[in-house]
């Protein structure tokens, strides 16, 4: 495995590789089993597995949260190495963003400004954006492999992918969960253990919405309420419960159709989110 | 020459000849020999030649300029095939901008926001720059050939270029003129014979300008007065005669390095533009 830091010294790797399939994971580090899981799915698929790992500062919105975003980069590359990894990528943010830097990638409309778009901020999916094309445009990945736990994030990398035409097939792995149901989170080493047990009402709420669609009830304002209920019931004050068209992030009034039920909460000062489909493949 | 109306065409199109070289040169039609020397350059310099031709509605800010457009497809054609263009691409608006687009790419700050930017509006350079990716994109050329006429424009592209690293190296090849001095330009084709004449003040204003400079006038607000004198002599008022940085578009003050001049005006109803580089390479 080699580490690069520059996108010249990325495309100089790739350059011999491009007769096979490259597979590209982007992460901003603190790797978990849910990376692993997309570092794996890589490494079925690609013949070269690159692997980014780059804490994009124009993502967040809050500076207290970048600041406290967990780093470990010693133990990303080895669990890289141990995964197959090919090539980390692992650039500065000057190498990324710089000096005279201009330019923004932008989804406009309901999708983007939604959800998580309306609690982080405008600029957060900007961010997101625009670094990922950045990333997509370096690496010139066959195919790119995002976590559906982002839900959000990937209906956006989705929608640009798609409207400027990147020459790239994205592939989305299932959300990792611990064995106690908790979606797998670079944010979640910040719980107290108190606060991690508070936080299993957020994907159980999402189960008893499951349960509760899958014995019938479609109207998703009850669904929503069922929800709502089950969080505020734990002590947990949700940023959101949405039930929501999983491509345009729309609101939905019925589960006629696949609908994604989206929850963000804080337990004490970690914001978590996680997510379901229902009726989806 | 083959003409392809979808990006999944152009893509198969390109498939067996990128074991050579790749030029790309947008235009939006309309041909002139401004045009054809873009179409020479990249014959001369790539194995593949690909013209693309899109009247691009999203940076057109008034309804009655994109309507008045000229559009001569047939004529353009016949001027590409003579030329040794390999590959047209001619998409309808529909194949560009699908139902559910929302997606933009920005270049913010002076560089956008000024001259152009301030006249035709912010969406101009939005547009521009949204379509020019696509067109990037869909060919992913060696080189792409802009002309020097348009001197904004090719700044906003070469930035937003380099911001998201676009694989491709930018050539901008010299504004082409008639031989009264008149740039090309397909808007030229709307001017009166008398508006034809009026317009000849704007290359005479620059040459003005550069022959000051030349015999040491450094003072740029001395050299701007100047060409604004020639142009109103000539009753033209001009939207703006601008000297500025020719990467920043920064305003400057004194001709101690390359300096951008650039006038926009209209000569009846017909928006002109033009521009030279004091003391560029």
């Amino acid at each position: 495995m080699i580490v690069v830091r520059t996108v010249a010294d990325l495309r100089a790797a790739l350059y011999p590789r491009r007769t096979g399939a490259v597979g590209l994971v982007p992460t901003m580090g603190a790797l978990h089993e849910g990376h692993a899981t997309l570092l794996r799915a890589a490494r079925a698929a690609d013949d070269t597995v690159v692997m980014s790992l780059f804490v994009n500062p124009a993502q967040f919105n809050e500076q207290a949260d970048l600041a406290a975003y967990p780093r470990t980069e010693e133990a990303d590359l080895a669990l890289a190495a141990s995964e197959g990894v090919d090539i980390v990528f692992a650039p500065e943010a000057a190498e990324m963003y710089p000096a005279g830097f201009a330019t923004t990638v932008s989804v406009s409309g309901t999708l983007a400004d939604t959800l998580e778009g309306a609690e982080r901020g405008r600029s957060h999916f900007d961010g997101v954006a625009t670094v990922v094309t950045k990333l997509l445009l370096a690496a010139l990945p066959d195919h790119a492999y995002f976590g559906a736990k982002d839900a959000q994030q990937v209906a956006v990398i989705r929608r640009f992918v798609t409207d400027l035409g990147i020459p790239v097939e994205l592939v989305v792995c299932p959300t990792s969960r611990d064995a106690d149901g908790l979606a797998r989170s670079s944010r979640n080493t910040r719980l107290s253990p108190d606060e991690r047990a508070q936080a299993l009402a957020i994907p159980r709420a999402l189960s008893g919405i499951q349960d509760a669609a899958t014995a019938g009830l479609r109207d998703t304002a009850a669904l929503r309420a069922q929800g709502l209920a089950h969080l505020e019931a734990a002590g947990i004050h949700p940023e959101y419960v949405a039930l929501v068209d999983p491509v345009t992030f729309a609101p939905v009034d019925e589960v006629a159709q696949p609908v994604l039920v989206a929850i963000a909460a804080r337990v004490g000062a970690t914001r978590l989110i996680d997510n379901i489909v229902l009726g989806g493949a």
